[in-house]
């Protein structure tokens, strides 16, 4: 049986020639960028290759203010307690959203508990912020600002540029959280006016275990990472050489196939929107209509449970994530559907279906054909959905 | 030109085995473990295994005291800040020595910057720290003990056990940094009694960008990287699943093999050591004669500079450090050898050689015929030289 993969958010599978570069990369066997001889430049070389990459993905003004990380989470943490280290002394208030990655709601948890204070602004009913909030939230004691790109459960996309030009007004450092974002939307760090940016390389078809922090010159925050003089003395840490060399293949093709990947996957997305909403009744699609990842549908089904949907269709061969992936072990709603005012019950039959490059139309048919089923059968084993239908 | 590589100390090669299971996961196009379908399982699976591997070569009682990191550098960060703010109300005092690596020291330099206090104990001229010297810096506001198991630059291996007797008599934590030791020497975190240990994968032949930490049960701390509930809530970031499985095999071979690997190492030191003693005049071996790393030479040789040193072997095809690989890049004159008191001019011509499995007892001789004609070479242009010998 073949795997249908819609848990795309989760990680994207490697392209061949991501898997071609790290395998040659493994066979090179190259020596530490660090040395100062001929093992560590030709490492060096590749990782500068990498950068370059990265640096043109979103359009970097220089690769220089690329930093290679482990994730999209430590690049996320690098920035906001980076941040808040760095100008502990000109304040100690952070303005967030609602609606944020954990890596972000619990980074600013934690600077909590180091007498930091958090402002977070809600969020409207397909989770948009209001850039008006943000003004309101910032203070003379405000340092930064830390709002996603796109956000990991529903899709919608927030308005940065609108934002970042009132932080920019305010003289407030300004960091998006763009892991859902890179590589699947065109990103631009220069028109979008922010500060810091996260981002993932499985997310593009790269590697788990590479993430990026793109910061802009002259944005003075401390290491998260402190010791040698890895990635321009920012991050300490002899580099995932191999991952990186992906991670840059990754990049360049998510460079050149950034036009064709968007339509491609506009297209799954309206073929899937529309299959679910003429097949199966009582359904909600979550997130903006318009402004929002071409590649995530979130849609809750409502009368029962996103865990046994998921387990249903794993039998067919057919996978899918009930909310973000990394979320997963906490029993709660999702706070991101809490904030769109989702009640609580219609939130517990939510899927994330998100896509790629390798799905196309007939396994999207495919998946519509099989959910029917599944929530037929589980509708038919639902007291809730009885009892709503009056049988 | 075959190259001979004694820079061992900034990464080693991947065994043959190492590669092969890289690739293979390469292939296998792993899911994320945090998944709750099949993609997920077969990773959660993988990534169980490898954890299991490495807690059995440090003998861990329990595979789930090891948190993977992308490195050493991380691990270090984690274990040190980790308990610096967890432990913040009951105090904030740290000891140290100052022998460590970059990101112990590092790491303590920015928890300066936020009000801890730092006492480093000093090492004597094998630079081994005298337990009791540990004791004495111990107050009632001491919080962390972070004392290196072995020295990166010179192999001296510390008295870690006797130290753990007295950070547990005091009920203090105690760190150690292992990231020169394990997979070199028999490690047994049990048998040692510390608390909290860094290592890294590529010091016994896995990938760059994975390390581990090992935290004993029961021990308190923070997370350097907040978010996600991987690695038992202890470190977020989807994982670099494809180096940890590297990492696996590199632990499993290297708790195979690990006497062959001390005899064979014991074996190529002599040699080189007596080779070095016998053919080049007016050098010293530093650390200490026995209680060192088996795999490990420091020898500062007079008059001349290791940078000049590196470059002339290079082109010989043999390829040597001058300090630690992650302290490159700045200039100053190492700090573990101005701790062991060497005079600086004499530090210049320091050379850090470490060697693995594939060097063979003709490798050494062949360095030593070339070293002794480079180190001729430099001192025939060497005014400090021509000077002491009166020429």
């Amino acid at each position: 049986m073949s795997i249908i993969n819609l848990d795309y958010i989760s990680a994207n599978p490697l392209l061949v020639e991501v898997q071609e570069a790290m395998i040659e990369a493994i066979k090179t066997n190259y020596g530490n960028p660090s040395s100062p001889h001929r093992l560590g430049d030709q490492a060096t070389m590749a990782l500068d290759r990498a950068r370059e990459s990265v640096a043109r993905l979103i359009n970097a003004a220089s690769p220089g203010e690329i930093v290679f990380t482990s994730s999209g989470s430590e690049s996320i943490n690098h920035a906001i307690k980076g941040v808040a280290w760095a100008k502990a002394s000109k304040g100690r208030h952070i303005v967030t959203s609602n609606v944020e990655h954990n890596a972000v709601l619990k980074s600013v948890r934690r600077l909590r508990q180091m007498d930091y204070q958090i402002t977070s602004v809600p969020v409207d009913g397909y989770g948009l912020v209001n850039p008006d909030d943000v003004a309101k939230a910032i203070t003379d004691d405000t340092i930064l600002v830390s709002i996603m790109h796109s956000n990991n459960e529903i899709g919608t996309i927030e308005p940065i540029k609108e934002i970042a030009q009132i932080t920019k007004e305010r003289k407030v450092i300004f960091h998006t959280d763009a892991v859902s974002s890179v590589g699947v939307v065109p990103i631009d760090v220069q028109e979008l006016g922010v500060d810091l940016l996260s981002f993932s390389a499985n997310q593009f078809y790269g590697p788990s275990g590479v993430g990026g922090l793109y910061i802009r010159r002259g944005t003075g925050l401390w290491s998260l990472i402190d010791g040698g003089a890895q990635e321009n003395n920012k991050r300490a840490g002899t580099e995932n050489l191999i991952g990186i060399i992906g991670a840059g293949v990754a990049a360049d093709l998510a460079y050149r196939d950034m036009d064709k990947r968007v339509r491609h996957s506009r297209r799954l997305k309206e073929r899937l929107v529309k299959g679910l909403k003429e097949k199966i009744e009582d359904i909600h699609i979550n997130g903006h209509p318009e402004i929002s990842l071409p590649n995530l549908v979130s849609v809750s089904i409502k009368y029962i449970e996103g865990e046994s949907i998921v387990l249903m269709l794993d039998e067919e061969g057919i996978v899918v994530s009930t909310r973000s992936a990394c979320a997963s072990g906490s029993l709660r709603a999702s706070h991101v559907l809490v904030s769109i005012d989702m009640d609580f019950a219609d939130a517990q039959g939510t899927l994330v279906l998100a896509f790629g490059q390798e799905i196309s139309e007939s396994d999207i048919d495919r998946f519509l054909d099989v959910l029917v089923q599944v929530v037929a059968t589980l509708r038919n084993m639902s007291p809730l959905y009885r009892q709503a239908k009056g049988s």
